[in-house]
């Protein structure tokens, strides 16, 4: 029996994908391989690769004037690739939003300190542990950055940027991990943006990197070829053996996220489920979501009981009852509820039902 | 049906283990989740990690002074990673015996050049297109050079090495991406043994590296957190989100591997397919295998016909008839068959059989 998993990543997948998937893997439409034999330099995988780019720029809308590349390493990775993709005036800005800005910028900072570049943080949440997105204004950011680095989603603390930030000339770089595809965002507005696919896209193991051209040529002289972004671009993700399994998984979510609708129909959905929950919180003696309300995540909802103690039994009844991994991260304590694309609205409305049930015992 | 697929990589994996896959895709062995969609922080996935560290262990014989990790970004990453690991003295010698020796030379020198490294070619078989493996003396090799950097199966040219240099005590930094689990190796004679896991261990997206203790901590100041092979070390390879869904399929692979006999079994079966082919290649007027006999590989073996025409005819054909992906490297031209752990010897035949209609038709 299927369990409504509520885990931060690697997470759900749509199941009709997950059988998709299954009913071809020893055979792939009839060439007589699996996706994870085929040659990345055969027709069948470059077409797989290409219908993969095509489907993210459809249903991203993403301009002409970027390239989409399917990478190894995830989100961690990048961390270290964008400092040395994005060298000009040395100097960077970074949003600390969370855990994940914060490694962001440390990566950038440990690396930088050795070619003197300069990585600083304009603001912080953490005064409050991250519960609320600092607001960002041009003024803040200095105009020769070479970027304004920023995370989208912050899946630890369950906020999200609910504006964009207006960096005048300079390129924000846009971490959106855990929420690409989960809502419409304008692209043009972001000189970068990258996910691990390991939310709302693909299995974990491939990383989209999405790069407007002018920041292509931007890399610093000792930056390692496979961590440059013009290595891919260039090569249309396969200058090495790409993680084609996670890739063809990610062509095959993307294919269905289109037959639903693309993603204002996703969004909606989104929509529906996070107010859902958002609002059985708001009423509720019990529960408490602590996250400033406007700065509230749709794809990652946190709450706490009255207890820790209530908390941990919590989640140790809650998995009994098939709603898996809702413990918080270590960080926050409490509980996370991650309802990406795939949770379908009976995982949020059988969370629910829980959590009235859970209150009653222990109230 | 499914064919005979020849590829050098992504290529066959074992029958038997993608049923099984297939079998636990949508529910991994009654948790109720793909694995796909586990947590890396949950029991379950803990479990398969820790599994599949042990069976690499187990079938390699590692000595408990090395650690494996199951890391992501492939053998090309790798390039980049050793020389940022291992800076002692600043120099390193490499054997270039193929096309991925030197291209783990160039990008060490890449890097190094900025941090006034020395790192070069102590020799090269690119004389004769690399179809030989140089043989390497203990005098050819600086006694102060941080590593040795060999490729043990070069996998374009059909070659491999049949003796393990004395580098006295420079510690062998090995590439045995296409070669691993192959043949029965002594770990104890290497430094550090690499390899991505498309040839023999798994679907592309993971590679493993086995280290050994004492070269962990001589990582340059400037190297990136995620390359740094200690970060994964002691996170034991889940310092970050990990390609879950390959590094499982890593699992299945060596378990079936165990079940079948283990390393030795599997060298005897590669060694049998291997003599089939060789053997038919060297009573062939028709066919040609380009290389060095003593340095031939199990896993790659290339031929020739008498001409580049009836090369790519050949190539045609052979896929009409369900031998797949037998197109040599387009830098030596001809065929390729890799025939890795996965190939049953019924492929074997099957091109064999094919070559003789093939030759009677075209003489």
């Amino acid at each position: 029996m299927r369990v409504f998993n509520f885990s931060a990543g690697p997470s759900m997948l749509p199941l009709e994908v997950l059988k998709r998937v299954q009913a071809k893997l020893l055979d792939y439409e009839g060439c007589g391989m699996s996706v994870a034999e085929l040659s990345h330099r055969g027709k069948v995988y470059e077409e797989i690769n290409a219908e993969t780019e095509a489907l993210m720029r459809e249903l991203m809308h993403v301009p002409a004037n970027y390239d989409i590349i399917f990478i190894q390493g995830g989100a961690s990775l990048q961390f270290a690739a964008i400092p040395l993709n994005i060298r000009i005036n040395k100097k960077a800005d970074y949003v600390v939003s969370g855990n994940w800005a914060s490694n962001a910028l440390k990566e950038a900072q440990n690396i930088g300190k050795h070619y003197g570049c300069d990585y600083k943080a304009i603001a912080s949440s953490e005064d409050k542990v991250f519960s609320y997105v600092p607001k960002i204004t041009k003024s803040m950011i200095r105009p020769d950055a070479d970027y304004l680095h920023i995370c989208q989603n912050n899946t630890i603390f369950g906020t999200r940027y609910n504006y964009i930030p207006d960096a005048g000339n300079v390129p924000i770089v846009n971490d959106m991990s855990s929420c690409i595809l989960s809502e419409d965002y304008d692209v043009s507005k972001y000189g970068v943006i990258y996910a691990g696919a390991q939310k709302n896209l693909a299995p974990a193991g491939v990383t989209v990197v999405i790069v407007r051209k002018d920041l292509q040529d931007k890399f610093a002289p000792e930056c390692p070829t496979m961590l440059k972004w013009k290595t891919q671009v260039d090569q249309k993700s396969l200058y090495n053996t790409p993680p084609s399994l996670s890739t063809y998984m990610a062509m095959e979510v993307m294919r269905y996220v289109k037959e639903l609708g693309g993603i204002k129909a996703m969004q909606k959905h989104n929509e529906e489920k996070a107010a859902l929950l958002y609002n059985f919180l708001d009423s509720s003696k019990f529960y408490r979501n602590p996250v400033n309300k406007e700065d509230r995540s749709l794809m990652n909802i946190t709450f706490v009981s009255p207890s820790s103690e209530l908390d941990d039994k919590f989640v140790k009844e809650s998995e009994k009852a098939g709603l898996m991994f809702l413990k918080g991260h270590k960080l926050v304590g409490g509980m996370r509820a991650s309802i990406y694309n795939a949770m379908p609205i009976e995982g949020v409305k059988a969370l629910i039902e829980f959590m009235k049930k859970f209150e009653l015992a222990n109230k």
